[in-house]
């Protein structure tokens, strides 16, 4: 039966124990929405200069958080990513802007967290950037849509197959 | 009409001066959920030791997190909290586990995105510990509850009044 | 004659060339204790409750502290750990809480520092939630108690062999 | 009867609200002791040079340990210091070097666990230095030896009065 | 005669002590330039696009530096910065980039440091965005430009003046 | 053609991909030279007890930025270096310092941002140190000197062939 793996017998958190998984390229793709007024985000796709810097911080935003996981979330292994891209899509018709992430390292633990941890973050950098004009923006759908390997494989998303 | 703060007259980013911002007490309620598989919310909530430690982990993240949000939050002003709470309720009939948080501080700038910070890493957190049963579990509902002090006086979300 | 490796031959502080060094499996385990009045302890242990926040919050900061210690000693290697374990263990009769920590990694260091750092900031974590009502407890007896893996080899403190 | 304020009603962790403490001047002197092989000890104090680095490595690392003490302990409140000591004393008759701190500021909470902090991670970074050559030493006697200001007032370690 | 502050009676290092000092509106310019080939200034200069996210990367990297000065800067103290800016300015005759940055708080110590370091990583994250193009770049003249505020009031270098 | 490798396609800033680089050894040597006043210098190197804190406590703060180069600059891949080392060498005649820097590691990425990391925050705080007495000492010359490893081969900046 599968089991909580960062709770050991007693039901106490730990760092699962990794040093006999084998090194292999490990890959995740996650993704999140923000959800904003129609002039919100308006005001961001409109002019060049701005759109520039609000969708930059966002992105570096994202890919440095990515690189601070193991320090956010506690059970995380640190762990040394070698590919991290944070991209940004304004969908006008739902009014949201779309994130996908995608990280990849060679090493004994998957990127699932860091990937996810990169959307997260890059999306409450765009709510920091236009709260002073829109409070009520929503953070969602922030889930994992692909990972590759390791020991449990390949895993899509079911609206990614 | 309003305008993105954070953005100079060039559209480029900056730290928005708030030397000349009134020092009052300010406070911050934000919430998140995270949905998942009904044997996943009940391999959590059953077992005394267990949830201790799941709950216990995923509170510490968030409170360990507000206190981390200008670090994260590129264009966030450094502040010294002087309250955080995380609290977690499962909603079974939902099959999701709600995220309540509340920031409080005496200083010049809100806690809006310290109260919005900590419920996303506690849900990522979350989504750690349980991730080896359920990789498609889904964080959702990141906003905004409530927000108290500073020039821009009380704001409610709108099914919170 | 053996000398004190992070100073050069000018006695300058210095981080040491391990680039050398085999990567080989390293594990270190350490100690801790805080004595503290009996009744602060009878406050700890007693109700299962409060019992599994206070164990809790101490472990975790631990484990996080472990992955800080290259960012907190200044002459140690950053390092990927891929085991972190902290136990706490009441000893009613002494009137202490005993901490046992392990760290393990497939890299060319030792973890000595990061088993003792995780020992000595989950004690530290224990006195700051005890402090309001017992500010003489004292830590104690932090100290490595084996160390395998590496050139070096195998070292046991002695009350441990 | 007096309580674990880390903890609330229900025994969860939170960051104690202290907005409504006054602003006053505190203060706090902890201590630490590490005990090593007279050898060890020989090799530290003889030579200006080493000694120099050596005791500079440590009072740095303690230095900088104090100021990221809300990083480490989950429920310390950030706070900004403005002043931070670290003195070392080695007592060769006892075969240690024995660590001082003093920490202060005008705040709203006190600064036990800075001053903690800051003689734990000086001893850390001794440890470091020297493990090459004496992996038994041992950390001893950490504890706060006076705290001033705020409204629990004065308190003293029996054996300072 | 003046001395060298940051060292005690006996010349170790130590964090002074602000704790009597005023709080007072602070600021500081400082400015840094990194001299490169016309043809790597060419690069980013022409295309919006990719001017875009090179300048931005440079600005963000910067404001951020100075939020952690006081963990870069062994001795700095901690401080809450209330505004950051972070400007580019390429010079096509000269072959380099300009920065000038600027730092205000209401706090007990100045912000040199502060805008001295956000100079600095801008330029670092200027030269690690072109370094594949052009490793021969050089930072240059990192340096302060006025100081406002506090006891030792207004300072201005002199080709300012 | 060279290009921007930070920038994709769209001109957008992403964490370059390493995952298919070889692990080799990579070295890097980088320099900076801090300006100042006579008298400032000669306040630093007359008194070896002065001399050293304030000499020690830049190597150390060189060190550390080192090990936080990927936190520090947006792009930078997080790496495990296996050997830094900081000299300061002053010339009296120049009336300077002047600080070389040695970063090593086996990777997949070069270490030259570390290098010149390290060289930039042991200038600044050489600058902390002793802005008390100078506050128009400058920042200069800061520049990679070699590197070598990884595809790119030996790169030697012109004045050291």
């Amino acid at each position: 039966m599968s089991q909580l793996t960062h709770l050991d017998d007693q039901g106490h958190a730990h760092m699962v124990d990794v040093s006999e998984k084998a090194v292999t390229t490990r890959e995740a793709r996650a993704c999140a929405s923000i959800k904003m007024k129609p002039e919100t985000l308006q005001m961001i796709v409109s002019g060049s200069h701005r759109k520039g810097d609000v969708m930059a911080v966002a992105r570096i935003a994202g890919i440095q958080a990515a690189k601070r996981t193991s320090d956010l979330i506690p059970l995380c292994h640190p762990l040394m990513l070698s590919k991290v891209s944070v991209e940004l899509e304004p969908d006008v018709e739902a009014s949201l802007i779309r994130i996908n992430t995608l990280c990849r390292l060679a090493g004994q633990t998957g990127v699932e967290m860091e990937a996810l941890t990169a959307a997260s973050v890059a999306a409450l950098t765009l709510y920091d950037m236009c709260k002073a004009v829109d409070k009520g923006m929503q953070i969602t759908d922030i889930r994992l849509l692909e990972k590759k390997g390791g020991k449990s494989g390949h895993w899509l998303a079911e609206d990614e197959s």
